[in-house]
């Protein structure tokens, strides 16, 4: 390597970033953030790890598996745990397949009501996976804490930094952390192999049921905590507001963080503007539908005529674990009648999930200054052949 | 006592139900289903007891506390564990406020699309209570049943029986009965007394965040078992579907039992069709909001001009237990300014819960055929002074 090279990547903290799959669709390139192409999301019930959307807030540390430790800190108590990779990986395993769902989901239909601040998502930065790891609550035990202590909070550090030296940081509720129920895991291995890089080697927290910004990659410190994080990603972002709330009126203390997320759907095939050869005079409709918290997809409605007729979609793939460890998305798909002569139709779909919540209608009511949360039905329009 | 009366009393058997407030106003008289008036409702936290909505199935039973007593049976073991009230009074007390819906609260809105069938009730079938009794874990534990036990299904039958005998029944989920997490009691105080006969003297079970109609009164049996309870209220009613389902089409299998319900909110003062004197340019909006499952809600929004701007409503009376917990209703308030010379405004309310579940806008895209559910947003048409 010439010293050309090397200044070069020096002054590029994003340059020893891994490589991609091309057929990724980028939201932004440093960070890298980028989703699947929808008809591809919809063709397996598991996201293949190559294909899995991936959501980088700073570069993609370098993480030397032998060296690796894991901190966890218990506040109030002096003395820190520390687990090698070896070490965490001698505790019981525990696997669990669980949707992991950016935050900013479909952010890119909000924007059409008015502009929002964030990476223009499609409706595929989500993906499914089967996670093998140790059950937080095991290593928190470890530590001298079960679930029936009186912590509120759990914290996770990454070993992602910014230009300033500070690390990615989220926490989520300890009954979530330390909870059988609540299923959250280190994981070191993602359908089956390592964790690639891009989604947290060698380790990441997986909060099945919770927004994507608290399963927190290239894990390096747990804290249990009184406190939430303090981190800019859990105080001043990945919040929601009221449609009325501006840039100026904005007060971050007054939202609490996302965590579990609403029910939401998507039509993944066929896709906004498309051709679409009519068969016996139906189209064929897919999709995906999701909802936080474990709850299940109990039903998808599709309408070709707004509402006036709906059609109860297929479940074509589904967990079978139930409510509220239901952490896997459902694939489903319609086929749906048309008129003869009709040239275009829009399709919408909504979800209903175990709690019987459904999507809100339209983005209108909904819109938030970050463009998060944007789970109203989701609209495409097509061309008919 | 003459004759006549015993023959009048043998031939009704809602003879011998108890005397009512005559401030509650009936959605049917036999069986005796009626709600609070709205504005009454919303005026404290806790609804007192000769307020609070009744919802009854069938005649209301005597029950002599002296000869009562709790079975519970448990799938599979041929010993059933009997409590009488005294010694089920003997175990650890627990107490909760808990909110209590039906899931038919607010269906007159959802008939107004096309007709449903069910009582027609307004927007106060609802309301808060504080429920004092012992855990259902506990006595579960008494008959040898924990939570790790693989059952899925805890059944209530209450004492209350239709014509050919058949008693009132409904089940809830294991993890949801066992959990201590669930907070399911046995109860027999409401607001700090002997629970009124029409609320289920002596003992009702109360699942906090979960439908009323899985909250039996006058419980006579528990039976923890592999499968839900095969009553007509479990199978056959209380479950959702689509609006294309009709009574020709509906299969009550392929929807599940309605359990924790979703988010709702509703004004309850001013009331439709009200004229309202305007203070200072400002009109004055009160009402409640609620989400099952213990979520609590994070922010009501209310509009006067069907979205084009909404008011965050202050959140005034709200308990301080967290999610996944929260079983209280939050009752909320907004002082809202109207255009000089504006003759009606036509009032919108939505809330969001924890999970950031949100209400759906309109009842057309949520209609059912059986009136449940029906969470859209309310809104209320008042004239201005
Ligand atoms: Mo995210
Ligand atoms: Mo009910």
């Amino acid at each position: 390597e010439d010293a050309g090279k090397l200044t070069e990547n020096m002054s590029d903290p994003y340059s020893t970033d891994p490589k991609r799959h091309p057929v990724l669709h980028p939201a932004s390139v440093k960070p890298f953030n980028a989703e699947t192409p929808p008809f591809l999301l919809v063709q397996q019930f598991i996201t293949p790890n190559e294909l899995f959307y991936v959501r980088n807030h700073l570069p993609v540390p370098k993480v030397d598996p032998e060296t690796y430790e894991l901190e966890i800190e218990i506040e109030g108590k002096n003395k820190t745990l520390s687990l090698t990779l070896d070490e965490l990986k001698k505790l019981p395993r525990h696997t669990i397949t669980a949707t992991i769902m950016c935050a900013g989901n479909r952010r890119s239909e909000m924007t059409k009501v008015k502009p929002v601040k964030g990476l223009s998502w499609g409706a595929a930065a989500v993906g499914n996976a089967t996670w093998t790891g140790v059950r937080l609550r095991d290593v928190l035990a470890l530590a001298g804490v079960d679930e029936d202590a009186a912590f509120k909070h759990v914290q996770f550090e990454g070993l992602d930094f910014d230009p300033t030296g500070k690390t990615y940081g989220a926490s989520i509720p300890f009954w979530k952390a330390a909870s059988k129920r609540g299923d959250v895991i280190l994981a070191f291995e993602m359908n089956g192999v390592p964790i690639p890089r891009d989604h947290g080697f060698p380790v990441r927290v997986i909060v099945p049921g919770t927004v994507g910004a608290r399963n927190v990659k290239w894990l390096a410190r747990i804290i249990v905590s009184e406190k939430e994080s303090d981190s800019h990603w859990q105080q001043n972002d990945y919040k929601g507001f009221s449609p009325s709330t501006d840039w100026d009126t904005v007060d971050f203390t007054k939202s609490p963080a996302i965590q579990e997320l609403p029910v939401i759907s998507a039509i993944c095939q066929p896709s906004e503007g498309q051709t679409v050869q009519t068969d016996d005079g139906h189209i064929l409709v897919k999709g995906y539908a999701w909802s936080g918290g474990g709850q299940k997809i109990v039903r998808v409605d599709v309408t070709l005529d707004e509402g006036d007729t709906w059609h109860v979609a297929n479940l074509d793939h589904q967990d079978t674990a139930e409510p509220p460890q239901h952490w896997s998305w459902t694939l489903w798909s319609a086929r749906i009648p048309v008129k003869p002569g009709t040239k275009t139709v829009q399709i919408w779909a909504k979800a209903v999930d175990s709690c019987y919540n459904t999507q809100p209608e339209s983005f209108k009511n909904i819109w938030n200054l970050r463009g998060v949360l944007s789970n109203a039905y989701h609209r495409v329009t097509v061309k008919l052949q």
